[in-house]
């Protein structure tokens, strides 16, 4: 079987995902200076916009040039002093991430560690916060992009909001897809990146707060300083070069996002998820997580066949999946759903079904996609 | 069912086809002057890729700044002179073009009418001859993209080729699908477009002539001139402004199709067309033409559909199909081969489905699209 593929390759991973046109054209732009009104009037509009993804009326959320692991560095710096006690949920790569980025800043890190896939147990966090009553923070990721597994933020808010603990989220993967309320489920920080559901390029990272971080905000922090930075922002500018081209792209991005609305965007992510997750168990495939997120699809290869070997017969049509990372590495492979339209996944799951025929499996062609079509058709 | 399309519409008419990221990088460049060293490089270059296409090894042949009908009009105005007696193949649109045309510059047209749909009987080509022994030239498409006929351009060659009789062929939407070859079949003018499989805007034409189309060569056109550009064009210049972007582009188009090779390209496209056909079929829509070409597919929908509601629905998916031209029109719909891969049309096929259910027909999601993946993985 061989392809040719006159468009190149289609690029179907959890991040960097495909720029839709309109972005690029923004995208494509002549620069235009940073220290000028037409940039601050930009920058204002789409600080607005930005606003209303989590229905948000308070100017506490900056953008920093980086990628998104730059905003879980400024959570950890800007929030919290050496010493205090943090509890970092760990059951993939980037909550891992959490606990090294804890312990670079001399947090005291309680490592609550889940088996990978799984999701966090609300009640388990809660019998940490006893267990240790001077924790002064959760860190954990709403979608641990790693695993795709799902946690409970909401849940945890309940138990966090009205004590002095910090929510602190790595949205990375969930800001854009999820209906967030931050006020309302008790979160305090947000974590997001350009190169997620913002279907921007990377190099744009977001740091959201509640009132109650905004308390304890200190000056450690230079390059990564929320409290330099809100300051600057809300006025419609940033201490430091900003990332221009992404930040004026991020204005059409958001105004993508707004015409469809969060809620409908939710509810499109959640259909498509779960078109992907009974079409690739019909393929003999094993979703991965146990609770998992909307946003992507991490899931093991039929018995008998290797995940990176599927990868790379799919690559071979011009199709690139991403494959697994750290303890699931060449386990499992990873399809976005963020940034996709519902007749993109129609061409990964027709792609998996010709590769798992390739490979050898026996596949009733058109079965996978079907059973996609049935779901979002619902 | 609600669909938002993040990416836009996508575009699956014949003509004008989407258009590959490479070919946009090169259309996006800034604009060079045409009187200079760089551009007749550039040109030449293109001019030699351009002979791979129909293993021509001569310079006869010139890209004018027109759609592909300025290319027919040339061939009319070109290759004949008032008075000229020729037969004008109609099963279609484009077929009551050339007898248009002819008309228009004065030829004495013979319309070999043929039942939309319908291929024409190479007997019925020579018995025109024989009763019309002065018969000067047979205008022709090899693929008629109003009905998705084929018209066997070889066998007609077998009949013009030893005659004083030149075959004129409208390739616009067989160009660069079909594995043509001018001299071995008999062809004298093969006329194409740049929006179809060359997957360029609208805004080239191509006009190739044989030697013994040379010959008839005459002095009556001037901005469609064949004589005063060939003699420029075969130097890396042009009489008049030409589509300097388009020019430049199709040099890039040329790459991607040769990387390929025409013969490969064919064979993609006849599996794709039959894959289409087959689908379309088992989801209760009838194939058109008698003979398909594989560029493109026409067809009628099930019992008791319009088309053109069907293509309605399809447009509220972000699927633009064509609809039928002249005399079927609102009656087929057509979809584009040109310029597809073959996972694309999983997105064509996917879509017809959605929408025929949306219309109230009993379909089994995922048959069409099975019915697809098995022929293009046989």
């Amino acid at each position: 079987m061989k392809f040719y593929n006159f468009k190149g390759e289609r690029v179907f991973t959890p991040g960097p995902v495909e720029i839709p046109d309109r972005i690029r054209e923004a995208l494509s732009k002549q620069i235009i200076h940073h220290r000028t009104k037409e940039f601050t009037e930009a920058f204002l509009k789409t600080r607005e916009l930005f606003k209303k993804l989590i229905s948000n009326p308070s100017e506490n959320f900056v953008f920093f040039a980086s990628s998104g692991t730059g905003a879980m560095e400024a959570s950890v710096q800007n929030f919290f002093k050496a010493g205090d006690k943090v509890v970092a949920v760990v059951g993939g790569k980037f909550g891992e991430r959490w606990a090294e980025l804890g312990r670079c800043w001399g947090l005291d890190v309680i490592e609550l560690s889940i088996e990978w896939g799984k999701s966090v147990d609300p009640e388990a966090v809660e019998d940490v916060i006893k267990k240790h009553p001077d924790v002064k923070g959760i860190l954990l990721q709403m979608s641990e992009s790693s695993t795709g597994a799902y946690h409970d933020v909401k849940a945890i808010g309940e138990i966090t909001k009205n004590k002095d603990i910090l929510l602190v989220v790595d949205a990375i993967t969930a800001l854009g897809v999820y209906n967030i309320k931050p006020y309302e489920w008790g979160i305090d920080v947000i974590v997001g990146g350009s190169q997620k559901a913002f279907m921007l390029p990377p190099g744009l990272s977001i740091l959201w707060f509640s009132e109650k971080a905004e308390r304890k905000l200190n000056n450690r922090a230079y390059y990564f300083s929320v409290k330099k930075e809100v300051e600057k922002q809300k006025e419609g500018q940033t201490a430091y070069t900003p990332a221009i081209t992404l930040i004026l792209a991020l204005k059409e991005a958001l105004e993508i996002m707004l015409e469809v609305g969060i809620e409908e965007l939710e509810r499109k992510y959640s259909k498509m998820a779960e078109g992907v997750r009974r079409a690739l168990e019909e393929l003999g495939c094993k979703v991965f997580p146990e609770n998992p997120v909307i946003s992507l699809t991490a899931a093991l290869p039929p018995v008998g066949i290797e995940a990176d070997k599927l990868r790379k017969v799919l690559l071979s049509m011009g199709i690139r999946l991403a494959g697994g990372q750290g303890k699931v590495k060449g386990k499992i492979f990873r399809i976005s759903h963020m940034g996709m339209d519902y007749l993109d996944m129609v061409q990964a799951i027709s792609s998996i079904e010709l590769a798992l025929k390739e490979l050898g499996k026996k596949i009733q062609f058109g079965k996978g996609v079907g059973t996609y079509l049935n779901v979002i058709y619902s």
